[in-house]
This record gives C-alpha cells, structure tokens and sequence, in this order.
C-alpha cells in the first residue's frame, strides 16, 4: 500500500485521531478527534507533516498528493451537497490553516473564504440572499491571499479600505455598504495585479496550491527558523496543512461565534466561562471591535445550539480530561466545533483544576502534579499588586525578584535604616547594590537598581530574602546625592512613593495597594503528591534563622547554602574584621577574629535551632576582603578614626586590597590559604554552636563548605585544618557531633580534577553561579551590556544565570559528579547556584542524579513540584520529549 | 634463587652497572660502572631500592638483607684486609649514604667513618700512627652520627666544639690538640647519652642497622615527602644505601682531594677543570675553610695521581659520551675515584659541549639536542650585566621578562616618549602598566612595575618586545606625582640612572654595562638539527613588522598571534576609537572606524611583507572598549576639548563603559557582536592590505582570528560577516586571496563545545593565559597576593601561568582538540599563549598532536629545541619517563 498524504474528518469519521499530532499536528490531531467524538465540526482534511517534508527535501509535493487532495475535495463536496468552484449551486468555500506539533509564531496563520471568484461570488450571492456578506468575504479573502500567499504589502490593502471608508463617511468595516465592497474586490484585485505583475488566481484549485505551498514554504520562513533555533526544536518536524469547509456566524440573528474555557482559567472553579458575539465570525471575537457578551447570554440567545455546546463542552473536557480552550460557529441555528486545545490558565487555576479533577476521578494524582507549571507556582507565594488600581508607569526593569511592594524612595542604605526604624516602609534605589547595603537592603520593602543583570547582587539577595526587586531598570537616572531620580523627564524625590511589581519588572509612581497571598487547601494537597513523587531533595540558600524557619515552611529540607559573610557586616562586626585586614601578624589576626566568635556561633546557633533535624551547609568566608573595607575618601577617615588608626594606614590597605578582577581574585578558599585564622575561627564557631544546640537536644548535622577550590591541594589543606580545631572543640566541650566538610564545585578546574578532590571531600555542592561565570567567562555584573542582545538575537537561547547552560556548563557537572562519585561512591552532590529553583535546570539534576537542589526560599516549591515532574517523567523517555518540546511551547 | 637485596662492587668486579639505576640509585649505579670500567673505587656495596620498599610496606627490612650485608662486610674486610670492629690490625672503616634514582633534598645525607668505637679507634691509632686524625675522625663520626641517626640537636654538638676552641685559644677545628679532641669525644658521646637515655651505640653493626634504616627512614620523612608531592615522584620509587669503604686524603703530603669537570662547565671548552686540596679530606674542598688550588697545581704535588686522573677522567668522559663532573681522592699515593654525575654548565657550555661531542664522534646530532635545556637558551639571546661590576642593589622583584638595561628613571609615558626622542635611555617605572602605556613601554629600555606578576600586562607586553622587565617589585615604593621612588629608605629621582636585570629581577642603581650576546656558530648547526628532528612548527607573538623580523631571524615560521590593539593607541588613532565610542549609531560608527582603516591596512601590510611566505594569524579586537577611553578627571577634559564634545558626554561614556569585572565583561567576539562595524573595518583592512601586498608579489596567507568565543552561533555570525567583505573587497579589487577563518580557544566553554564550533571555524589557537584564568578563576593581575604563597607551600607545583597547568587545563586543551578535530578533520590547532615558549608545554602540545605553537620572538629558539627534544624522546616512552624526571632536578 501507498503512503498516505491526506487524512480526511467529517461526518463522525476520521483517518485520524489525536495521538497523531507528530504527523497531523496539534490542530489537526484534534479536529479528527472531536469528529470521531461525534462532536459537529465542519468536515475537512489535513495533509500531513510527511508531505511537508517531503516537500522540503525535494523541493516539490508528493507526486501522489494532487490526485489525493482531489479526492478528498470531492468527499467534502459529497458531504456538504457544495461545489468547489461552482457557478451554480452551493460554492464549497474553504479554510486552510498551518498546523505544526508545536504552535509556532512565524508560520503561515490561516486563509478564509479560498475559492471565491467573481463567478462563486454571484453564486454564493444567490444561495445567501445577502450580497454585502459575500463581497465582505470577497475582499477579505483577496487581502489574506493577498498577504500571506502572494506577499503583497498588506499597508496598500489597509490604505485601499480605509480611502473606502472615508469616501463612505463611516468609521468601522462593518458599516460599509455592499456596494463599496464590492468595489473595494476590484480594487484590492488590481492591486495584486500591480504588484505582483499577474491577475490574481480565480481558478480555486490554484487558489488552493498557492494556499498550500505558503503553508509549506512558510516552515522555512526567516521568523520560524529563528524560533525553531532559539527553542531547539529539530528543523525536521515539518507542518501540517488543514483544509477545511468554511461555516459562517455572520449569517443572521441565528448566528455568532465564541470562544470558551471549560473552567475559569483565572479561578479554576468548575463553570463554564467564556464569551460570544450574535453574528459575528470568530475574528470579530477576539478583535475586540465589538463587545462580547458573556457565555451565558447565549443561552437566552441561542438557547438550542447553547444546550448542545454546554453538553459538548463537557464532553471534550472529560474525554481529553483537561480544561479545554474551544472556538466555535452557530451558523444559522447549527452549532459547529472549530478548535480545541488546552486551556491556558493562572497558577491558581492550574491548582484548583488540577485538584479537582483528581477528586471528580478525571485523572490520577500523578497527572495533577504534572499539570502544574512549577514556574507558575511562584506566584502563589507573594503579595501582587490590586488589579483594580490604573497603574501610573515610571519605567520597566528586570522582573529581578517577584512580589509587589510600595514605600519611600531612598537612595542611602543607611537613610533606609533610619527611616524603616521611624516605621517607614521604605524602597531602596542604588545603581547597583554591593554587600556593604545588606543592612539596607534587609529593612526595605524592595529594591530598585539602574545597573546590573537577573543575578546582580541586588537580585540575588533581594531573591533571598524574599523582596521584590526591579534591577537594571536602565530609564532611571540616578542622582542620589542630589536627592532625587529621573524617569521619562519626571524627577521622583526622596521620600516619595513608589512601588514595584518584581513580577513584572514594573516601577510605579505612587503607593498601589497590594493583595498578600493565601495558599490554598489544593495546593498543599499537589505539594503533599509532589513530594511523594519526587527523588531529589529540596534543600533552601538560607542566612539568618527567619529566612530558614520560612523557607522551612515552603517545604525545605534543609539549608544548601548559608553564606556567612552579611555576618559580617553589622557596624560592630565590621570593626573586628577590619581590625584583621590591618593586623599585621597572625596572633593580632586571631585576636580580632576572636572578637567575631562568639557572635558567629550565635548566629549558627539560631540556625541550627531553626533547622533542628535537617543538615546546614555552611560556606566559609567567600568575598574578597576589600568589600569590608570603604571606597570614598569619607568612609576611610571615619574607619581611622573609629580603630584609631592613622588615615595613611588605611588608605594603603584600601590600595592593596584593590583588584583588576575582584570576581577572578583572592577569595574563597584563597582567603582561608592565606589567612588559614579566619578557617579556625569560623570552623571552631560552627562547631561550638553545634555542640551546643547538641546539648539542648537538637538534631544538628552541620556540613562544612569550602568554596572556589580549584586545586585538590587546597581543600586538604582547609580539611585538615578543621578536622584539628573540630577535635580541638570536641575535647574542650567533652561532646562529639558528628559533621561533614566538603566543597563548592564552582570553577571548570574543579569540575575537571572532582575525582582527586572527592578523595578528601565528603560532599559536592555545585556552585552554578560562578560555573557559569568562569565556563562562559562571563562577568553577571557586566553581561548587562551584552547578554540581552545575545538572547534577542537567537544566539544563546536563555539567559545562562537563569537557566542552567546544559550544552556547556551542564557538561561540567556532570563530569564533577561522575569523577567525584567515582572517587568517592557516597559522595553527596547537590547544587546551590540560582539554578537550583529553575525548573529545567531542576530536571537536568534530577536526570543526572544529584542527592538535592538547593534554591531560595519562595522556590522551594516550584523545586518541589519541578522534581516530581522529573522523576513522574522519567519512566517514559517519550513522554519526556513531550515534556521538553512543552517548556518550550 | 632468591630474591637479590644487596650489590657489591670492588677490585674490578661489580654486581649491578649503570643501567640499573631503578635499583641501585645514580651513585649506587655509577660507582658499579666506574668499578667494572677498571677505576679505582673504594670496595663497597649498595643496598637496593626493592629492600627499602619492602621496609616501607612492612615496616622491617626483609630477613633475608642482614645475611646479605654480613657477606658482604666479609668480602670487603677480605678484599681491604682490614676487619670490621677489629680492635687488632686495621679496621674497617665504612661511609654510608642514601642513592635515590634522584638526588631529592631532605633525604639522609652522608654518615662518615662509621665502625669507630673506644676499641677500633685504639687500633687505628696504632696503625695509622696519628692520634690526631684518629680522634678527629671520631668526633665527626659521633656528631654526624648523633644528628642524623639520632636525631641530637645539632647546636649541643657545635657549642662544645666551640667551647673547645675557646679553651684552646684557637679559631679553626684543624687547630685543635689530639687530646682536645679525644676529650671531645668522651664530650659528644655523653652528649647523646643525655639526649637519647641510651648509651652511644659502641657495636660496629649495631652502628651500620642504625644508619641503614635512618636512610630508608629518611625517605618519608617531611621534607623528602613534601619534595616530591611538589615534583609529582611517585612515593615507591624507594631509595638504595650505599655502603663504602672509607679512604683519606688528609693523610699527609701524599694524600688529597679534589672535584673536577671534564671540560670547562662556564664555556665548554675541552679542558681538564676543577680544584684540589693537598692532605684534605673531600668535605674541605667544599667547605671552603682552605683555599682550593687549581686542578693543574696537582701535577706538581702528586704527578703520579694526577696522571691516572687524567686518563681515568678522560676514559669516564669517554665512556658516559658526557661531560662529567668527578669527585676524588688521593690516599698516601693511591687514587680512589668518589663519583661521577654529568656536570652542570651553563648555556653557552652546553650548546658548545654537545656540537663539539658530535664532531669527537661521540655523540649523534639527535643526542647533542637533547643535551641542552631549552629553558636556558633564552640565556644565549639577551644582554646581560657585566660581570665585572658589583652592583648597588635597590629591590628584587620578578624576573618577568630577561635581559640586562640602563636608563633613567621616568614614571611617565609621554615624558618617556619626548625623552627618548631626545636621545635619552628611559626605563619607565609604573605602578602597572595598561594599553594605554604602549607607546612609553615602546621607547622605553626596560620596564620596572611595583605590582602584578609574571603575566601582568607589562611583562607580556616586555617580553613580547624582547625588552627586560622587572614586575611587582613590591619593596619600591612609587610617588610618580612627587617625581621619585623609594627602595630601601632610599629616595631615587626622575632622571637618575637605574639598570634592570630582567634574568634575576634585580633592580640597580646606576648605569651598569651590559654586554651584548653573540650567538655562536655551535648554537646555529645545533638550531638547524633540531629544526631536522621536530613535527611541531614553531611561530611567534607580534604585533609589528620590526617584532616580525625579529623572530623570523630567531626562526619562526609565521604568526600565530597578531593583537590589534596595540594599533589603536596613536594619539590620531585613539582620537578615532574614540569617535566611535560616542557614536551613537552605526552610520557614525562606521564614519568614525572609516579613519582608522588606512592606518589598520598599512599596519597589516608591514606585517605581511615581514612574513613573506607565512602565514599570519591576526586576532579582532579583543580589549573592552573603556581600555580607550580616558580615566582621570583631566584626561576626560582633554579628551571632550580634543573631541569638541560636552565634558558630560565623556563622563557618562567612561561611567557606562566601567567595568566590576573587565576580564569577564564586554570585550573579545562580544564587541564584534554588539558592534559588527568593528569587525567589518578589521576585515577589510586585513583583506585589502592582503590583496596589495600579494600585488606586489608577496606570498601572503592571513588567518582571520575572533577571540573569546564561548558559543558557536557568536561564532558563526562573524564568520558570515568576514565572508561578506572578503567578496565585497575580492570584487572591488579584482583580485582573490586565500585567507582562513578561525577562533581562539580561550574558555572553557569553548572547549566544552569545540565539536559544534569547529563545524564552522577552520582553525583553532588556544589562548592558554585566559584558558588558565577561567579554568582556575585566577585573575592574573591580582593573583599576587596568593598564588606565589600556593607555589611555596607546594600547593601548586607551577605558576600555571608560565607552566601550562597539564592537569586541569591541559584536559581543556586535549578535548578541545580532540573534539574539534572530530568535526573537522584538517582543523589547523595551535597554542598562542605564553606557554608556547615553556618547554614542558611545548612537549605537551607536541604530544597532543597539535600543528604548532606560537611565542614570543626571544622564545621562538627555546621553543624549537624543546619541539625536537619532545619529538626525539617520543619513540622512546622510558626516555621519555626518564625526560620527565629529569625536567624535575
């Protein structure tokens, strides 16, 4: 037997179904369906993704496919009682649409009304008793062939009308007489013909093949090559192209159109929710020219085809077990299904709908969980702004940390400090931020920055703790000292109110009320399933008590990073290691660190009660020293005069901590090889903490993190040196606990020599941040002026600091963990950097079989559900493919 | 038959040969050669390196080894007629030393007249009729013993021979009274026994165990172990004790010592050099306590002695087919050959030694080149200071770029460039340098830098010259405003003369002469072999047609690195970049570039003609653009009134331009993306200067270079561009050029990803500098402050930055090839970092397959001979092993 080109719908038969979306298309899979369902849908065919790659490869059809598509030409033509082509009778008018696996913008979208001529139109004139319904369908078939098919400017065809309705004195398209538009077909016909030197196709068959080939050709086009290269989607899937046989809402008081959801995509409550226009065609729906009314009116409207579309409605949403997106046509009392597909809905729906169908026995537990978009669940957490309220827009950021959030502009962290005290809430605008503003940062609502990317200081903390931030928002301009910004020739002043929406990336003037958040009984119901799915452990980057007691209440299970240096940064702290930075030799060093113990201790102290049960990874001082010194001249009188030091002295201790590179300078384990006192010091602070929390009865179970190793030699050397002060500890307080030293995979050396590493370490914990820093040699703090151009430009397909590069950085992690495992079989491998609450860069973990994922704390959910996801998947490497064309879509 | 544990030699007969070095250590092994070879050599035996790993693994030597050492103790009193512990006739004295296959520091030295106790002593003075020496011997033995074996603190030995000397009112040891020194022994012996609770051990053998196991003992002992952790020599390779026959050369006016060369080791001529002592033993000779006498002086005092010698040190040369470095002694008479090593020499020597061996017929080409150390070469190439001064030194910093020069002091660039117009020799002394120096660093003598390291850009750019620099001197401290810098509590001035040595990294005061290098014809016919020999072509680091001809005198074949950069600082052209940097669209970009592309042009056709019949690899512009643009208030004046352009305009420049991390920010092919009008004028200047210059008969064959790709789609996109030009200037000109398209190597992430990149890219050259600073995440400018600490404590074996880093980013390099070399078969790969001038990455490259290596000019020699040795040493994986170790001492 032959191959097949073409698969027929209609009259409750189809060679089709919805499992063949690969050679159909979404579309097209789903008209066979609904037809087999015996839902109305006017009957048509699909040529398959087949014929369009054939089409490719050969640079012509099939050769089987012209004598195909007549064929079924001629079966519509016997379903319909129409002819195609006909001066007499019924003309058989038709749609043709692409359709692809994936929707794709770029592609060929739909021709209306094809096989109209002069000589159809008197035909068609005949049957419908209304002439300005025809040359209205007319016309507009010549502009959309004209446009899509032929590539005709479409501005001369909007010139053309709009001339028209200036002639006629009227303001909309509906107004025009039949007359004028019949008119307008000439015109918009010469108009072809000027342009692209032929008489524009009056042959249907022609008309058709043109369509045809537009759809095919259109794969190709330079818009959906793009989106293909940019999302990964193989060149080769290649579009289907549906025909099929045109209905009409337009057609009288017995007619209209609408679109509908089979539940409230807002809500997720269970109605029927949707909106519908009383002679009207589909377009006229969502073009917004006229106003919808709401579903329901239908019922007094149409009461017959309403009682049929809420019965079919149903029907699909139970066969497809899905909240279902349906278009449909009543054409002169007949109802007539024309699409439908799933319905896009907000993360509330999605957990609402999801939920209840497990209880309504629609689909399994499983299913719900994969049903929810972990992206999505975020925005469950955090307050939003109040819809009812008009917005007045200043300028657009980065949506660098979401939540909205509203207080009084100010420009010095320390004026925030202040204010936040008098009980101000209070949005913190810098350039960009630095760990010097971390108490600043800590008392404002949000934070606002002019400079630097998604993973700027500013965001990363702001991330952290949970505060909306807008960053990079490059339409302000900053004049700090002069008390005021600037945005689109409007100066804010200190003191003002504004307010951010790190959703959105959106500064507003003035206070806007925000709505907090309420986590529903659905969904601690999904993340009770998730969590029973899931392989990977959900850990949070946690640094003060409060952020892990929340982040505990998101579901962590225990801290995969708390960084120590904003430890450092209270005014009494800061004094005691810049008395260190200027000592001179290591007792002097160990007495000024000695200083910090015991407010180190009862930090962790605080934390371990926090995560009592749960292990805490705790990294050791990783900054470069000459963030706890001051920059301006002002700053370094006062840290003199404070420490009674000689201004001299501190100014060249500012210029010898200077560096080219601080990013690529002496941190990290650098500081801990050279400085092996401030080792001591933090590894005798965790340690006495832990003891004693121990003693209170608390189940401890601290990890101790070396960061920036990049040499096996290095991490030995920090081990050793803790494992002497852990016994040291150990003695003095007469209890042991038990703990693990380990390191940060965050440099591609490290990656690179994981197996001599992992001798010594007891855990991996991949630092994405600066992996992807180091493996691209990509500054975050600089790629502001490039890396967006790179992502609008197709060259890289996302931001890498957001979403975990896998082709390159990917490669790396996965080589650390294999070497690392390799050395050592228990190793615990987790990941730290901000990819760990990214869905995708979640699954790739789960995939290569990392312990957990660590992230802040309001994406510990969306970790949670992305890892159930992952591993419900996982069994089904097809299903899988699905998952990642999905992420794509 | 049994295992072997032990090898006698002596009388002519031996049990091992030089080939079992493994085995029996380099001295156990030479002493076996020098016996069978008919030498005269004390009768002894060697304990093997097997008996110490059986030592190491089961803590005892094995129980076969006392037996064996009984044998052999017999067959040497048999062959000595003297008797171990004999307190009648003569005893047998014995030296015991450790042999390890190499000489490693911190291994159990020597212990000397062993077999000494109350008894023996007794006897010997009878025999030798010199209390004297008797009890001088034994107080050594008993010191030495008690330090090495014992572990005595060596100070109590010192203070009561010092105390001794006191009382005796004398000043040397050689002065003290026999029966000073018999007391001093009954001293030394009570000494131990305080030390140890033990008595003294008086048992001749109980002596020998005691120093055999001190010997395998010292193997692992900190320093040993540290030695070779940092050499990377594996821990089993064991050491072999040699046990010997003591002989004495302070003996009387018949006795001596002495050490010799079998040529001159400084110039390498064919004499009989070294110095000797009459009636000295052979630690006197070095001690330097006496004046040693000219070897020839023996002829006069012991002319039978020195006659043997004379044959037997030429009969050595002759056998080893090497120079040798000797050490002997004469006793009453009788000469006894101590050992034999190949001797040290310096460049010159080498060079001279290895062509003349070939001419003497005892060596072949392939052996004279790998008897030269490519490292030293450079040596021969640069001036160095005159010897015969003694130098006024202010500071040591690094040797960051070698050769010896005068001039004075300027602290400025533009002061350098007016003085060195008037004629005056300047060495510009900076804190650091940057681009914007070039032209003063041009002019300049040499360069003295206060901070960075080996690889700052002063001593890239220095050595890329061929000039001498000094780098972070860290002692000098540099008032530049105030016109002077202070060394020393010294204040030197603008203006006054100062002299550079770049080989040692001394900084003088004064003008030093220096003397100018000539290079020998030996070292011709040695360049020209080793070129015969090597597969790994060998090209040079230049940006100016001058450095051009330069390394093409030194041998290069072609350029593997061309930066452009250095082009763009003329005071007309920075004018111009600038311009373009301003601009705010591309038409003016393009206006603005549109100057600087007849400069580029000429620039590139200079270039061209210097390497006539090579190809040129010229790299895009790679700095981030505010390298351009101005820093200080004042500078940014100028630069506004120079540009007739509002102060403001500059000032946001610079402020938008600023950089948190330049190293990582926008610069390399993301310059090329962001502004294609850059890449478009250098490819038009490279092109239209190739297709001029091939006009005039100039075999050209440039190779388009874009740095810092990290994605192949960057890539690609300025492939394109390239492409385009190349037609547009093809058809303008009417004349075709071949040309090539490639990238540099120089992030991880490149050579993660290489197969993809290559699908496009027709060459690949590894920037290792930036390859090793993301690898590492080491900033080189300011790893000053920790990586020299890391290369002290041995937590790294090698600044990475002079010595490719084989286990991290060599792994880069070798699937960056590898892969790249997948995709595309005949992908040309080479290496454009510093390393291409540092032998062992050169034998690294080599073994890796890459086409070549790139250097700068003075490097272009090293690098050819090491490219040789590597290829001579292949086919032979032991010789090799054998290279690799000796890379180590």
């Amino acid at each position: 037997m032959s191959a097949r080109w073409v698969y027929y719908f209609g009259d409750g038969e189809a060679d089709g179904n919805q499992n063949l979306k690969d050679l159909l298309g979404g579309k097209g899979a789903n008209l066979a369906e609904l037809t087999l369902m015996g839902v109305p849908v006017p009957p048509g065919f699909t040529i398959s993704t087949d014929a369009c790659r054939h089409y490719m490869e050969q640079g012509d059809v099939p050769p089987e496919l012209p004598s195909e598509v007549q064929r079924n030409i001629a079966r519509l033509e016997e379903s319909t009682g129409k002819g195609f082509g006909a001066s007499e009778g019924q003309p058989l008018l038709l749609s043709v649409r692409s359709g692809a696996k994936l929707s794709m913008p770029g592609m060929m979208d739909t021709v209306l009304n094809l096989g109209l001529n002069d000589r159809t139109a008197q035909a068609l004139a005949r049957e419908s008793d209304d002439e300005r319904f025809v040359w209205d369908s007319y016309r507009r078939f010549v502009q959309m062939y004209g446009d899509v098919v032929l590539g005709v400017d479409h501005h001369a065809f909007e010139a053309a009308l709009s001339e028209l309705r200036d002639r006629e004195g009227v303001k909309q398209d509906t107004e025009l007489s039949a007359d004028g538009l019949k008119g307008l077909v000439r015109t918009f016909l010469d108009l072809v013909e000027d342009a692209t030197g032929s008489p524009f196709p009056s042959d249907p068959e022609e008309q058709l093949w043109g369509a045809i080939n537009a759809v095919f050709d259109s794969w190709n086009g330079d818009r959906a090559m793009a989106y293909r290269r940019h999302h990964r989607i193989p060149d080769d899937l290649g579009t289907a192209v549906n025909v099929q046989t045109m209905v009409y809402g337009n057609m009288g008081a017995d007619s209209g159109s609408g679109v509908a959801f089979t539940r409230d995509p807002s809500t997720g409550e269970k109605v029927f929710y949707g909106e519908f226009l009383l002679n009207a065609q589909g377009e006229d729906v969502v073009a917004g020219t006229r106003d919808p009314l709401p579903i329901t009116e239908m019922e007094r409207l149409l009461p017959g085809p309403y009682a049929e579309l809420l019965e079919v409605q149903d029907r699909i949403e139970r066969h497809y077990r899905e909240m279902q997106d349906v278009e449909f046509t009543v054409e002169r009392g007949r109802l007539y299904m024309l699409q439908t597909r799933a319905g896009k809905r907000t993360a509330a729906a999605a957990v609402r709908i999801a939920v209840e169908m497990v209880d309504e026995g629609l689909i399994s537990p499983e299913t719900a969980v994969t049903r929810v978009d972990p992206e999505q669940v975020e925005q469950l957490l955090h307050p939003g702004l109040d819809p009812a309220v008009e917005p007045d827009q200043l300028a657009v950021g980065l949506p660098a940390s979401p939540g909205a959030a509203a207080g009084r502009v100010v420009f010095d962290p320390d004026d925030a400090v202040r204010l936040a005290e008098e009980g101000e809430p209070v949005v913190l605008v810098r350039q960009e931020t630095s760990p010097d503003d971390f108490s600043g940062m800590a008392v404002s609502q949000g934070i606002l920055t002019s400079r630097g990317g998604m993973t700027s200081h500013a965001a990363v903390v702001a991330r952290g703790m949970g505060k909306p931030c807008v960053a990079g928002a490059r339409e302000i301009d900053i004049h700090g000292r002069d008390g005021y910004f600037e945005a689109q020739g409007r100066r804010i002043k200190e003191g003002e109110w504004i307010t951010l929406d790190g959703a959105s990336g959106r500064v507003l003037l003035g206070r806007v009320p925000t709505v907090e958040p309420e986590l529903s009984e659905q969904f601690r119901r999904l993340m009770e399933w998730a969590d029973g799915f899931r392989r990977l452990r959900v850990r949070t980057n946690a640094d003060t008590p409060q952020d892990a007691a929340k982040a505990r209440e998101f579901g962590a299970e225990g801290i995969g990073l708390c960084r120590t240096e904003h430890m450092f940064f209270g005014a009494e702290r800061i004094l005691a290691i810049r008395e260190m930075i200027l000592a001179s030799d290591a007792e002097s060093r160990r007495t000024a660190l000695g200083k910090l113990l015991p407010m180190q201790q009862s930090d962790f102290e605080g934390i371990f009660r926090a995560m009592d049960g749960y292990p805490v990874t705790i990294r050791l001082l990783d900054p470069p020293l000459h963030e706890f010194l001051p920059h301006g001249d002002e700053e370094m009188e006062e840290m003199a005069q404070a420490m009674g030091r000689p201004l001299l002295q501190v100014k060249v201790a500012v210029e010898r901590h200077r560096e080219a590179n601080p990013m690529l300078g002496h941190r990290g384990v650098r500081l801990g090889t050279t400085v092996p006192e401030i080792t001591e010091m933090q590894a005798r602070a965790i340690l006495q903490a832990a003891v004693k929390v121990a003693e209170e009865g608390v189940s401890v179970l601290p990890e101790i993190m070396i960061p920036l190793v990049a040499v096996p030699e290095e991490f030995q050397r920090q081990d050793q040196l803790i494992r002497a002060v852990a016994e040291l500890v150990f003695n003095e307080r007469g209890r042991r606990v038990d703990y693990l030293v380990g390191t940060m995979i965050e440099l591609p050396r490290a990656a690179l020599v994981a197996d001599r590493i992992a001798e010594t370490a007891e855990f991996f914990s991949f630092g994405t941040n600066d992996l992807t820093q180091t493996a691209f040699g990509i500054s975050r703090d600089d790629s502001g002026s490039f890396l967006p151009l790179y992502i609008e430009q197709g060259l890289l397909p996302e931001d890498p600091f957001r979403v975990l590069d896998q082709e390159g950085v990917g490669q790396l992690v996965e080589m650390g963990t294999q070497r690392g495992r390799g050395a050592r079989q228990d190793l615990k491998v987790g990941i730290c950097g901000e990819h760990g609450g990214d869905p995708s860069s979640v699954t790739f973990c789960h995939h290569l079989g990392l312990d957990y994922v660590s992230c802040s704390p309001f994406r510990v959910p969306v970790a949670r559900l992305a890892a159930a996801i992952a591993a419900l998947y996982e069994a089904d490497t097809e299903a899988q493919e699905e998952q990642r064309l999905q992420t794509v879509g």
